[in-house]
């Protein structure tokens, strides 16, 4: 973990935003996979990661605005703990290491929120996704636990943890190292007859050989058109791309997202380089207007917009491109968001709701098919850290609901559109830092341009 | 998945073994590591596995006794999910594949629980692990949802799940091939100076790249004395051993469990040679004598006595081999249990309760250290898959224990054991299949004598 200092003054910037009462924040449990003992490798929550750093299970902190101290409750291992698990930190070392003044068994919190409810003062807690912690909840606050989740500390949190300190990056940068690796990796050792599985695997090797983790499923596969596709079951085959969207966890969780999208067989065909260059450009032309002020939303219409001019210039798409935009009919080839922030989460506190991370007051969701699923939409801060993924996808289900409904047929040209239902999809993804006055790609050295692809793909395959 | 028949036999000799009523199958759903879509990766339940094959989450099965008819409950996919996921199974496939008769909506699981309530009868269903079923539960069931758990379901199912087919079997095989290949590189690849976490890697990609995954956290470390170790920071040290725990689960998901330990520089001191032949006899002399009506607590007794008489031979314990055992003092040296069932979970049906699958009426648990641990005491049956995996280890904060608390100084040598504080751990196991006679080992390829691991280990070090 970071020094204790980092720690201690996350919190005490939290306790100055807060007005007055206790923030409680839990800290993730073990999950059991198909038996209470089986359980899945811990993942701490990020939020209870960022202010205080613990990264093992069954810890809770409070803090209190009022005085700005925390306390830390937990239990101590056993004996027999410490024969079957080893020796782990003792709850005092963790405070410790964490600036936490406090220390107390995890019972004490049941006492210590009563006292708190008795003086009528607030208690703020963050939205929960684990079940256990909801049945925690319940039994600490009450049925109407739900009425502890604070807009004020939703609001406080994300303001922090959307702007990134130089340690922060230098933890992306760490996992990007890896990311790069692997990255190459697939794409050096790809080629017509090997099976996904087999790439997917020898890159889980590696991140973990280096004792990292992935930063979530790592998609994988010549299906590019399904967005979140997790089965690795194909066979490379001459002709096709391979799509591979994979990240990778710092050892403090800091997150990387990164996806390239290369021919199986090293040369892209010409209707596939027209089409990746078409994506590249959508990418390459909104990374080059990033900077504090800039409204994502705004960036990812022009990326629209020049997805759109692209599809009309090989005929796939028809009319004016303003119109054709309005209509959302580029969401057929687009239907996704052009990215999202990332940090200790791969979508960064996407567990305190998209709309709190990624809108505000001026800038509010649109409910338009494909733009509708974009997260972040508000204007850029210098430290912010998001992702720039465009793509342009050939979906044969979503085509056909589309045609057969008789969809914007005015802008989209159905029947050439016959003729790619086996394209798959190309997806380009980089992670970007706002500065200043501009950005800076982080991924910026994992090969991208045709030429650099072209190079790299099937080199170490024979 | 097997053919639908075997699921329809299945759910069959369940319906007769019960008497009446409603058995409550659910499936897993998946779970969120650090935000709702972000999960872990899917593990399915193993007993709504076995009942039905079906591998998907948001499942559930209700099978009428009275009729020996079954449900099927969930959802089809949406357009939506299909761009996002790709085409799954739709639950008219999933329930034809399971052999199932009845499919409706995961919503009609109320009224039909609600039907059956007002009728009178008995809903059966298993312990819960999973927080999100729970609730669940208590949705369906109401507050006292626990009432339902029943020993009659819990029975049938144990009884049913213990007697492995040759399908299964067939299936521990198949993941037995890969869990050879893994400890056999394990083996060749380690050297000094190699970090644990980097083996750990290299063999997660090679059970990755077969599509299979570990069926339980691996286990590989030179401090072998801390039993579920997973600490994997070391790096090898000349003259160190490596203990290596580690299984796979099959595609169909039944799983393997090896240990196996060995020296990092490739030969055995003559200390730990010695010991390592005891731990060697004591799990040899068990396999022996394993076969259907021998009581598996017998074994734990033998495989402890012949632990006191090796470790009486080299001065480490003292006096008559019976009144040490009886001590309890061996426990020091072996707290563990000798073994488990295995299949679709490594300790398999564990989340039935360990005593409903190790013990009956005339087997009970005993309750003294190391022996209490013992998941299995009752005597084993034709078709029954076990581990045999008996240790020895040298713990320093048990020996600290025990030695400060002047425990069973009559039998332990403490002065001696000085000199074993970085002696570390020996653990070798075996899976095992009781057939009408005798029994199968079904690992013993995987190199365990002393001279052919000298042969193997480091052999593509260099």
């Amino acid at each position: 973990m970071f020094d204790s200092s980092v720690y201690i003054e996350r919190r005490s910037t939290l306790s100055t935003k807060m007005e007055k009462g206790f923030v409680l924040l839990l800290g993730n449990n073990n999950v059991p996979m198909n038996y209470l003992s089986n359980t899945f490798p811990f993942v701490q929550d990020s939020s209870f990661l960022y202010y205080c750093g613990l990264d093992l299970p069954d810890l809770n902190i409070l803090i209190n605005i009022n005085t700005g101290s925390t306390t830390l409750y937990g239990i101590d291992q056993s004996v027999n703990d410490i024969i079957w698990e080893g020796e782990s930190f003792s709850l005092k070392e963790c405070a410790e290491m964490s600036g936490i003044e406090i220390v107390k068994k995890s019972d004490s919190l049941f006492k210590d929120i009563e006292r708190i409810n008795t003086k009528n003062e607030s208690i703020h807690i963050l939205p929960q996704y684990r079940s256990d912690l909801k049945y925690l909840l319940e039994k600490l606050l009450g049925k109407s636990w739900k009425n502890h989740i604070s807009f004020d500390l939703i609001e406080a949190v994300v303001r922090q943890r959307s702007i990134k300190s130089d340690i922060e990056i230098a933890e992306i940068q760490n996992a990007m190292s890896v990311t790069e690796i692997i990255h190459k990796l697939a794409m050096m050792t790809a080629y017509p007859g090997r099976k996904e599985e087999d790439i997917i695997g020898e890159l889980l090797g590696v991140v973990h050989s280096a004792g990292l983790r992935f930063a979530y499923p790592t998609i994988l596969t010549e299906n590019g058109e399904i967005l979140h596709n997790h089965s690795h079951q194909n066979i490379l085959r001459e002709g096709q791309l391979l799509l591979h969207d994979g990240g990778v966890e710092s050892k403090l969780h800091y997150a990387t997202d990164i996806t390239r999208t290369f021919p199986v067989s090293g040369k892209f065909s010409k209707i596939q380089k027209s089409i990746y260059e078409f994506v590249l450009n959508m990418q390459e032309e909104v990374i080059k207007k990033l900077k504090p002020g800039v409204k994502y939303v705004d960036m990812h219409i022009l990326a629209s917009k020049i997805c759109i001019d692209g599809l009309k210039s090989i005929g796939l798409m028809l009319g004016n491109t303003e119109d054709a935009f309005e209509s959302g009919s580029h969401a057929l080839f687009f239907p996704h968001g052009l990215g999202h922030m990332l940090g200790l989460d791969v979508h960064d506190m996407e567990a305190l709701g998209e709309d709190y991370v990624g809108y505000d007051e001026v800038t509010n969701r649109r409910s338009q098919f494909g733009i509708s699923y974009l997260r972040l939409g508000k204007a850029l801060e210098c430290g912010n850290v998001l992702t720039v993924e465009p793509g342009i996808y050939f979906i044969p289900t979503l085509i056909d609901q589309w045609n057969q409904k008789g969809m914007h047929k005015e802008f989209i040209n159905y029947s050439l559109l016959e003729s790619f239902n086996n394209f798959g999809g190309i997806r380009i993804e980089d992670n970007v830092l706002i500065t200043k006055n501009g950005c800076i790609n982080l991924s910026e050295t994992i090969p991208k341009t045709i030429a650099d692809i072209e190079d790299i793909v099937g080199r170490e395959s024979y």
